[in-house]
């Protein structure tokens, strides 16, 4: 998908969310729990539930993989019922030499049509190179996480003064223009994102973190909003678990509509 | 596998190494270019030549996943088809929050039962934590890569004059121990490895990069070896591509037995 069109969809709609499908077959819904059959049928409840609300979706392959080769076609499966008319994240955080990252991209984007791929920068450049030579699809590049863990190296201060995160965007924006490569930034990051972006005025970040993390959607649209609105807000289990009952549907497109609602605000 | 089986193993067989399974289809000799169960035969045939003169197997994920849960399918096969007497590493170079790494953790442990699985340490401790939980199991976290990209932010010097791959380590060595954690440290790399093996004087080193990528052995073992042998070293292509031709099994057991008797002669 070309950033004109992401950029589009986010004005047409007034939502910039994307919707995390983290879908733990244990805490689905108990009628859903039975197989990975239903695993798929309750992704398919959720995209009807929320496609209206939302430009983007992210699926979590950890969450497939865990069953192997039968995740996986749980996966394509998933992949197969994603509306083409939004942006397709396989949130894999994956990064090998440029050999394999190279395969990597094709499993992705060639086999799974995916738009974009997450991508964790520690190999260095030849592990991201391979994610970029594909038309309309897109990098995103771990740069400052969410997690707790985000303070252990990603925070390390350089001889410059620079944290590591900050010397990754610094070349990792040279590697990939903001056509083709995104950061994974965390809502639960406050300064951090201020100077995320002025490293990457350009750039549209990957935002998770609001909800169950604890980060606050107005503080990452202030901190992070440029001209072109610049990021999409990810939201996972606030969003597919709001509730476990016979209603999670409604509830899931609830808390998808008051999110847009949110956001259309802050839009203005 | 323990840890005082590995160093038995490698003691008994005069061998310390991993035989890589990258087995990239487009490059199998031609009769196993056909499809994924020929790539699975390929990979029994390689097994069955090599097993003798190694003591570990690494299957890179990437070359299966790029087909989906067919190659899945194709890996847990392969998976199948490795000896539980050598340690079995899926090389995935995963890495995610701690409710993400866990369901990694159950893929590459659980699922498909391997030894250890490579893991990505961007995202710090509440990333490679649920791999140390498992019994037996181990993480393999990347510490010096052997790729050109090792260089862009692994050797970014912090603060107080020490390199981020050091910082990486000196962390990593207090979550997990010896018994449960080893770090990928690239043949290709020379004074890093004295240095990365000062830090880390106990746990083993997973170490690529000889052959093809030019890491030199003899190298490896002056700075890396240490009471316990403390090194495993990966060959892939030099191994399982030593022959393009219908004596492609002979020089893959040809290969892998001149490097151990190399490495025989290394452990005198």
């Amino acid at each position: 998908m070309r950033l004109q069109t992401i950029i589009e969809h986010i004005r047409d709609k007034k939502s910039f969310l994307c919707v995390g499908l983290d879908s733990d077959l244990n805490r689905l819904p108990s009628p859903f729990q039975k197989d990975l059959k239903s695993l798929v049928d309750f992704n398919k409840a959720i995209i009807e539930a929320t496609a209206e609300f939302c430009v983007a979706y992210k699926i979590n392959t950890a969450f497939y993989e865990k069953f192997g080769s039968r995740g996986w076609k749980a996966l394509e499966k998933t992949r197969r019922a994603l509306p083409d008319s939004h942006f397709l994240i396989a949130d894999a955080k994956r990064g090998d030499i440029g050999n394999t990252a190279t395969q990597y991209a094709e499993a992705f984007f060639d086999h799974l049509n995916f738009d974009a791929v997450t991508v964790a920068p520690y190999m260095g450049r030849d592990s991201i190179d391979p994610f970029l030579g594909h038309k309309g699809k897109w990098a995103i590049v771990l740069g400052i996480t969410s997690n707790p863990g985000s303070a252990d190296f990603q925070k390390i201060i350089s001889a410059d003064g620079k944290r590591v995160f900050e010397k990754v965007m610094e070349k990792a924006i040279h590697w990939g223009a903001a056509d083709q490569m995104m950061f994974v930034c965390g809502a639960t990051q406050s300064e951090e994102l201020s100077i995320a972006r002025n490293i990457a005025p350009q750039h549209f970040f990957l935002v998770p973190g609001i909800g169950h993390q604890g980060g606050n959607l107005q503080e990452v649209a202030n901190r992070c909003m440029n001209d072109n609105i610049g990021i999409m807000v990810n939201s996972s289990r606030g969003i597919i678990f709001a509730s476990s009952g016979q209603d999670f549907q409604e509830a899931a497109a609830g808390k998808a509509a008051e999110l847009a609602m949110q956001m259309a605000a802050l839009m203005k």
